[in-house]
């Protein structure tokens, strides 16, 4: 149900439809928006944001995105002209010699190695036929080690919500996993600081916090899956980007153990440390294929006094931008959140979800949160901002939530646009950073140029970060619309000065893309990089990197 | 004079000596502020921040921390025991190839070479016998390319205004300025993206964006004469770290020039970009070690509506933490600074500066800024927190100022301890981080570890970022009172895992002291990277690297 969700600003603002809102009745319901069966109090839904993760709480209980077997998602090896690299292959011999660095922690079970060899999105599978879990830097480092003496592949995978197939194995590459790694090290309650193992779920991390009136600076739609270490190795965005920055500022150290088992401790908990290099950046966004992240130091902001969230439909784009300025400028440090979504998305929602539009139809919606310190205040501004943004016609509709439940189901809309997506068929993926003058130009041409051999063409994402989430789907999947689809996507985009990767990552299916946003000298310096802390390329190989020399 | 600063909060909650505020005449001057015959219309001056900058206006106009010629300052090479690497040494014809390149802009002058070979503190001298001034990014990669076919070592400087050495040769390295590289190359108003060249100074482009309803998301003492490049060269923290976050966060993209000459061109303007490693994180705080910085994409902050300023005393450190504290909960998002100084800090800039203290004696003093979008929110805000400090004793006595001229004033207090030290004798400087708890126990252990061998030892600094500027200052330099405080001080600082260099880096006079804040895998790593991208060395030679193998 859509209990009591009225808007708190008056009622002569509402130009559009002002019925609509049932003002008068604050005790009728106005709509259901939950899915049948679901509830509020579930982990919050996968969706549009996803982050660089990308998992949901159905991957969290051994489901995806697909309701099929793992085994039914066609080999990587298979779909990808892709060729193994001369890495040994593990023996009984390496078996046992894991069993003694980890006792009982060795699986070989067809079951749980199936499990770890599919990707969320179920397009990628390899056949990984060991998966070790460490629950200790120590037995990462030996693990490693070993490998590297032994010459072999090692995929490192945290919760494996990844959209660009970076945390599974292509072919059968030794699976690391950090599930066991889970414990908090230590937080300050003073500075904000908090060290933990790498394996720590997000979602955890952040009840930990709250607990304590903080939260983590990062946030995701998978993060009932998702771990912090995984976040930091692929540099998630998600939805605090805008008012916390990257994980480049917020993580203050890490340790890390290369891939011929150094163990690099550069876990300070400090706020600044000029001394040298910041190796640690080395990592943050490096997809494992430098090092493996064992434990993150990280700094958390204090948990906001008050919370509102303003979901609003605006007639066009060009509505969505200025109002997007209004933000900025009328609600200035307490804004926390500018996301947007086009009618598709809402259709989709509603479609294969059963989510219902808590506003008058719109052609673009966008959801506004703000973060502070006082109700009262951020009260005021948001009500200042709404009446400037209904009064001057940015906005023909809204409603405003402050209390939890509310606030989470108008995030729903927003966050389980991707889950929407991956019911109404074969979806491709495509995660950008344009100018946000720009931002939904793509989405337009796309539908021009796709015409009929589109299920649906969509565009959503973090505005407020200028970065665009576009999904197109189709019955199957069609070599052709592959065809019409790239390179015209990334080429459009490095036209702009875009990015072909804003936040999921380049993993396996990206990495040939590269060239379209990295100059020849940044891909030459990268590959030195990987050489000189991989020399025998062990660390995720086929990864990040593109195939091409 | 003081005029017109008087409490906004109700006189009862000034406590102490409450008649010392005069209240009820609100026209009537206080006290005398400013130095003889300066003005607040002057560029900020120097003191406690520094950044990592720490020039002063008074470098800018050509003189420095000291009076003397600089030529009167010792040679590097005579102080401090170093070799010269095999670098080849700049021939006629070398010049000649430079002035085709650069032609008008190679200095060979005595005068203009002085000044370049001496840094601003007057403690380090080198002899470089040769200035190159390009104005493009393709000269400085036309230099590098000879200067690295000719093995020729260079020293990338800005505006020369760091505290550890970093910015002046050594021996006779060319010195290679990026002063006529001033350029805005582009602003974006709506995403608040500035890109520019590396030369232009910080206060020069904070000006620009004023202009703009802007501001940089950095702040340095030195901001009359630091270059940008510099800043993102060194990691520069300075005063709004607290608020806006490290460059590490803010930079968005970089081009850079490399040792061979390549230009590395990572000049993005997006917020998100997760395609291959983070290459511009590698140049961020290198010092010149590793390229020569040409352009810098920033993210800057709107402008904020409102500023406060409260300058309060505290009577002991004790309450300084407890007031952090509660100024982190009552504030909120809008707390941008949180600087402490002690109250030998107020007698040196009384002493030395002619300024006044404008509150009551106190063991210790805070400078607390507020930056927000809504005037009547902020003083709302802080007169709670004042109340509520002043109520239970934290503060004892202060002072708010809204308006610019006074916020300036008090800002002064703060950022001109360092010309104040200067001025006290030959200062021997440390800048620290440290957990918050114990910021102020290695000030009070070296006063009575010192005894009289210590003119005055103070210690102030950036407490929101748990940041100590600790200086000690004698009449004269004397070994002797060195070996008293190092390895000393570094070892303390150890035993409570900070860092050895907060924000003003290793240059050439700490990178000794690197193994105290990293352990051998991160500086064998940075000895990696400096090899894959300076193979011969020539860049930036016997800087941030120990000196021992």
């Amino acid at each position: 149900m859509w209990p009591h969700l009225l808007p708190r600003w008056p009622a002569w603002l509402f130009r559009a439809a002002p019925g609509w809102w049932q003002q008068g009745h604050p005790h009728v319901p106005v709509r259901t928006v939950c899915a049948p069966g679901a509830t509020v109090e579930q982990r919050r839904r996968p969706g549009g944001p996803w982050g660089v993760q990308g998992a949901s709480p159905l991957a969290h209980r051994g489901c995806s995105s697909a309701s099929s077997h793992p085994d039914d998602v066609p080999l990587t090896t298979e779909r990808y002209p892709v060729q193994r690299l001369p890495f040994a292959v593990v023996s009984e011999e390496d078996l046992a010699a894991f069993e003694l660095i980890l006792p009982g922690r060795v699986v070989t079970g067809a079951e749980e190695l199936a499990a770890v060899n599919v990707d969320w999105l179920r397009t990628m599978r390899g056949r990984s036929k060991v998966l070790l879990k460490p629950r200790t830097t120590e037995e990462v480092s030996r693990i490693l080690r070993y490998c590297h003496e032994r010459n072999l592949a090692v995929t490192p995978q945290g919760g494996n919500t990844g959209m660009v197939g970076g945390s599974v194995p292509v072919f059968d590459e030794i699976v690391l996993s950090t599930s066991l790694m889970n414990q908090v090290v230590h937080f300050h309650s003073v500075s904000g600081v908090l060290v933990c193992q790498a394996g720590c779920v997000l979602e955890d991390l952040s009840q930990y916090l709250e607990d304590r009136d903080f939260i983590m600076p990062l946030d995701l739609g998978s993060k009932g899956s998702c771990h912090i270490g995984g976040n930091v190795a692929t540099n998630a965005g998600g939805l605090r980007v805008l008012r916390y920055g990257s994980l480049h500022g917020t993580v203050l150290g890490l340790e890390v153990v290369l891939a011929d088992g150094t163990i690099l401790n550069c876990l300070t908990s400090l706020r600044k440390d000029n001394t040298g290099y910041d190796l640690k950046q080395l990592f943050i966004g490096s997809e494992g294929t430098l090092g493996v992240i064992t434990a993150v130091s990280i700094l958390c902001p204090p948990k906001p006094k008050a919370v509102n969230v303003a979901f609003l439909g605006c007639p066009g784009f060009t509505e969505v931008l200025q109002t997007f300025s209004s933000c900025k400028g009328m609600l200035g440090e307490i804004l926390s959140a500018f996301e947007f979504m086009d009618a598709e998305c809402m259709r989709l929602v509603g479609q294969h979800l059963s989510l219902t539009c808590p506003v008058r139809e719109s052609l673009f919606y966008v959801l506004v949160e703000t973060s502070g310190s006082s109700a009262e205040h951020d009260s005021v501004k948001l009500d200042a901002f709404l009446e400037h943004a209904l009064g001057c016609g940015l906005v023909t509709a809204g409603t405003v939530a402050t209390d939890q439940r509310k606030m989470k189901m108008l995030w729903a809309l927003r966050e389980r646009i991707t889950e929407a997506l991956s019911r109404d068929g074969y979806v491709y993926k495509y995660d950008i950073s344009l100018p946000v003058e720009r931002l939904y130009d793509l989405v337009t041409d796309l539908r021009t140029r796709l015409g009929p051999s589109a299920k649906t063409v969509v565009g959503y994402g973090h505005l407020g970060d200028g970065n665009l989430h576009l999904n197109v789907t189709a019955e199957a999947f069609s070599p052709q619309l592959l065809g019409a689809l790239e390179p015209h996507v990334y080429e459009w985009t490095a036209a702009q000065r875009g990015s072909v990767s804003a936040e999921h990552g380049l993993g396996f299916r990206k990495r040939d893309a590269l060239g379209y946003s990295k100059p020849p000298a940044a891909v030459r310096l990268m590959r030195g990089l990987k050489a000189l802390l991989d020399p025998k390329g062990i660390l995720n190989p086929y990864k990040t990197l593109p195939s091409r020399a």
